[in-house]
């Protein structure tokens, strides 16, 4: 089997050599990740300006681009194979509900998923990468044991609990639950005296009930919820097709 | 009503002044947009650097940040107000299946919508600015006449071919088509030698049938795709919880 | 007359657009500007990455790089002719002793005069575009009249009170003060409670003797400083060679 | 002897490693470098977004910013001492005559003079980090045994053949050279079809000259250039007053 493997954090974060480290026992990995933290980087592709691909080590690159730029150029210039799997992470930090329009993180599975390749987002639930090497082992567990069920091409968005992996509950299939609006920007000036914006956190959890990922995480599973990316309105696709034509 | 209007072209593309012009016919409009082109952005959101905001002219301020930064930023902190409707483009050029994850003009409406206030993009089918004032015309007929049989909030996804304004055959609700996977990355160098590489196009069509926004454009129709933001794969979930639970 | 102007405010910057009015009494004037403000950019130049140019005007172009990219570009490959003149400005805010070694103003004229071509920085000595038309008046007299006696290239640091055209009391030919070192780094921390380190301001003049541009600008009279850019420390040279060889 | 490193190829690069390496064979070494390659940055600070410190490791940090920001920040808020020196580099190619205003090497080195501290900025001549430890070695062996007749502070400019250490032939003291001026900047265009520019190469030494940087390291010495920072052009100064007052 054949593993790519990127990230939003940057080729250096200690959630993927983790990653890289476990999956490495089951497969041939590859990295190709952001030179430099790209968190918040949605699906961002660079247009405007070519991006540069540097070898950090033996099947370890790095890219002056988003971690969308990382999954394009591996699959349609960089490799000259396809990977039979994608895996992005381990994100610092959940990607839970609408996080996930705004995660590097997914974004880079996605990508790889658009070009048919299954592809898995993992991502812990606190930040400062407590227990990761639980999280990379609970990983490596899925992708060996969990997928044959699945049709491909898939893409799965994992949260993954901060703690050791015995004390993981199990596994839940969850829908995304959905946040609150965003906390207010932050409003500040800098040394200057000109004014400052600030992106302020995320709202907290809306619509956690069961059967989301918030509430599984809460409880002490993973929450991996299976994702698709028809953004279509369906219901109300036909709803406006008998009122307007 | 108040109307915000954002882009991803620049507070200084022609699209957006456009726009704008025409928007002001009916509403109080303030644009909040980009400083400089931020295509391809999708839903990025700055979070590793304060934003500026400056003004460029009565009710037009110019952000150093992405499409969504500009969106966020209006909705909780720069404006006293809340918008009535939140407009994006004119794009220059479609936004149109799979080109919607990746679009920066539908992540400023997208950013709206998850606030709670009803959002349309807008894009023309080709690039170049032709008939651009033709497009704003029927931006506004829309925003007139047909937004009261809608379930707010809403986000509309809305491409419109580049012709005269009496040429538009009309308006067909569509679902997204699907491309096919994008051109492979272009393998150049700079002029030191070093190898750089420049993102590929957008694949052709591939899902063009009837129905989608591919096929309402190619027929000379402006299409309307009504969109939503829960990227969970249900019928998968469903699946998925039979077997792993 | 042919004169290339630029500056590091970015090309819709009320001292850029001044100092072009003012010269076209005299010349003809083509801008080529930063997109943006690059304050601080010393004489930095893009070697990472293409830059793009574009036309915002007739004989207006705004290049997505610093001020020494656009005068570089100018030169060698976007004009089809050789300016006489490059002017730089005019800078919100005073750019004396020290500073010329940050300052992007003053290095868009340098990188002028490195192509063998006379070359003028103007700044304003206080921020706020007070006065901006008169500063631009005293430039156009500067370049009118005062230049005649200048060995060519010459490269010229210019910085001028803010008042009235009357008010100036005329000019000074001075050497660069020297600043006390800058204002300690300021710390603080984003809103997720990361450590952030904003650059302080300058440090205050610490030879403001007469005879520097420091005094000329506190009495009231314009700088007017002839600057070279061989950094070779002559004395220090001749001591090291009789000690080391 | 506490010593502050930093360059301007990054905090991973080969060069600041063997420099690190040698220096902390003599002295308590941290490094303060960019996050990643700033190559032409020149004197650039970063005044309009704040800058963040990480921990790469003992007594090594990184900054997403200029190769000035990183001294400066060092020496104004990170470190609760004053280092002894600042040395810069090893760079990846050579920064002799006028490419000593844009180098970033030489940039870092500055930023430690004008706040008091004795500085060396350190070049190999050709690019590749061929014999860098040799390179090393002889920085080393410079800071050991060279630096005690010199006024403090004092801020030098030394570029060093890729050679064995052997081989170097010995010092010379050197003023910098001239070059003529750059290649044209290369027109091209990005796959959109949109035309972009390629900042060119550096002219050739144009005054390589007995005594020049460029003479000395051609001949197979290693080049010292000791540099001011006072751009104060002296002998046209005094033929102005005369003219002009």
């Amino acid at each position: 089997m054949k593993i790519l493997i990127s990230n939003d954090d940057g080729y250096l974060a200690p959630g993927l050599l983790a990653l890289a480290d476990a999956m490495s026992k089951i497969a041939e990995v590859v990295v190709v990740a952001p030179e430099r933290n790209r968190s918040g980087a949605s699906n961002a592709l660079t247009l405007d300006k070519p991006l540069s691909v540097s070898k950090a080590g033996d099947n370890v690159y790095f890219v002056d681009g988003t971690p969308s730029d990382c999954v394009h150029i591996a699959l349609t210039g960089l490799l000259d194979y396809r990977p039979d799997l994608i895996v992005s992470g381990i994100n610092q930090g959940q990607n839970m509900g609408d996080d996930t329009l705004y995660s590097g993180t997914v974004a880079a599975a996605t990508e790889g998923f658009l070009f048919g390749i299954p592809a898995i987002a993992f991502s812990q639930a606190e930040k400062g990468w407590g227990f990761i090497d639980d999280a990379a082992r609970f990983a490596l567990n899925l992708v060996k044991h969990k997928l044959d069920d699945l049709h491909k091409p898939y893409l799965l968005n994992v949260n993954i609990p901060n703690c050791h992996y015995a004390d993981i509950k199990g596994v839940q299939v969850t829908r995304l639950g959905r946040r609150h609006q965003s906390e207010p920007v932050i409003k500040s000036a800098d040394p200057r005296g000109n004014p400052i914006y600030w992106i302020g956190p995320p709202g907290a959890a809306k619509d956690a009930s069961e059967g989301t990922d918030f509430h599984a995480v809460a409880q002490g599973y993973v929450s991996v919820t299976p994702l698709q990316v028809d953004l279509t309105h369906t219901q109300q696709l036909l709803e406006l097709k008998k009122v307007w034509q």
